[in-house]
């Protein structure tokens, strides 16, 4: 390691979106530097008029040069094209993190880095259906979980720091495996996605077409189908590498529409009741 | 009609729950006196407590024997049967409406009552996931689409009356027939119930038995899922009323998801992108 404290670092984010750039901004004062890297010039000057970066570039190599921790805030096949090229860029002892939402490939090939970079995988449970930097919000992060991933290769100061940086933005670390966070996350987060956008596109097809349906759908609709308005690049990228678990998680999610399907079917009111009562009684234990 | 303007009227409403003690309190002020019907003493006390009533009582004929409009204000097969019932009990040209999300039973309930009453179905589009009197909110209409379902044999002045009762709470009245309602209703708010049902049951299957599942669920999944903790009564009523649409609703559903599923098996990236992308706009469409 570089340095042991967070304050004394230089962090360099990589990719100013929603995610990178909420990070940078809540990271600007905790610690030595904060380094946004981004591919467009007109990213880095919306950063720093935000005030979420010290100093901006958009050549990769100039932005982690001098970096204590590098920070990838890009889709997760981006992140993995970064992860093979990134390496030799790292100055000796670099914190290498990331921010995708799926770990198990991303650990793969962060286990392929050159041995002179520390790697350690990050998932913050949180994010908008809204992206890029004009949506950055240093809050975002507060009072979220931030998953860590250690590899076996991980130092204990490598973790350690990589906790620090996840407390400095408001979030509680959790450390857990890669695959059983991409299980986790699959019924969690992804599956939640891709029925709200079953349900936009069955509206779509079917009462969209009632100029009524536009004054009727209400919070219900609004906050089920909410997620179907998340970043498409993001999310395809999410689905092709955790597609075994979340095909997993569909095959239970269908099991269970089913389920429900045959009570209203069979309109068995006392057999309906205590279903639905059951699911009641567990929401309330999810979100007391 | 007893009366032409609300300011005059007394209104009873009946079943004093999150939707009756949200309706009576906004309409308190805004007519000659509310008075609220409930099932128990508890309930017309904690309505006074909380300044949602002028007068309450537990007689169903004492509590409507005066009233100009009476709303019925109670899960969809309870409103059947008070509407077999309550006719005698009403004055000379009293409005009768009600609250109940489904409408095609209860207009065709309504067109049994006695020729002395104005019937008009009523649905205004908000609730909550909490339910009961301490949750009332005489915000809650504020913004919302009241519908309004009239029989052939509901008078011009009664239809008006009604209007006016909606624009009170501060809701928007549609006209609609209780059909097309009962069609719309059941993909844009009961078919989002039994999604949000069917991944609460999924996750309860599987991810729940993880402790750091309860860590990582997230705003995501809350939002998705919050209409699971809708009241069992009501949805079990609701569902049961509208058995039929909700079950052509479920089986588009099931098809799109199908489509989806199909899609993250293929792993296509571009098709995927494609469909992702569409359901996106057209969620921005619904929700600017």
């Amino acid at each position: 390691m570089r340095v042991n404290d967070l304050s004394s670092a230089q962090v360099s984010v990589v990719g100013l979106g929603l995610m990178g750039g909420s990070l940078a901004g809540a990271l600007r004062g905790r610690c030595r530097r904060v380094v946004g890297v981004a591919r467009r010039q007109e990213t880095i000057e919306a950063a720093q008029e935000h005030g979420l970066i010290d100093e901006g570039t958009t050549e990769l190599g100039e932005g982690v040069r001098q970096a204590d921790v590098v920070v990838l805030a890009t889709p997760v096949r981006v992140i993995l094209r970064q992860l093979a090229e990134i390496g030799p860029l790292l100055p000796e002892g670099c914190l290498l993190m990331d921010l995708g939402s799926t770990k198990a490939d991303i650990v793969a090939a962060m286990a392929r880095l050159p041995d002179h970079v520390q790697p350690l995988g990050g998932h913050p449970m949180c994010g908008k259906e809204v992206s890029g930097i004009a949506a950055a919000d240093p809050t975002l992060y507060q009072g979220r979980t931030f998953i860590l991933c250690p590899l076996p290769r991980t130092s204990a100061a490598a973790l350690a720091l990589g906790c620090h940086l996840a407390e400095a933005v408001g979030a509680q670390p959790l450390v857990l495996e890669a695959d059983r966070q991409d299980y986790l996350v699959a019924t969690l987060s992804h599956l939640p996605y891709l029925l709200a956008c079953a349900l936009v596109a069955t509206a779509d097809a079917t009462t969209s077409a009632d100029p009524a349906a536009w004054q009727i759908v209400a919070s219900g609709f609004r906050d089920t189908s909410r997620l179907a308005g998340s970043d498409v690049t993001m999310m395809t990228d999410i689905l092709l590498t955790n597609r075994a678990e979340v095909l997993k998680a569909l095959r239970h999610y269908a099991a269970q529409l089913t389920r429900l399907t045959r009570l209203v079917e069979s309109g068995d009111e006392e057999e309906m009741g205590a279903a639905l009562s059951r699911i009641r009684r567990e929401r309330l234990r999810m979100f007391p």
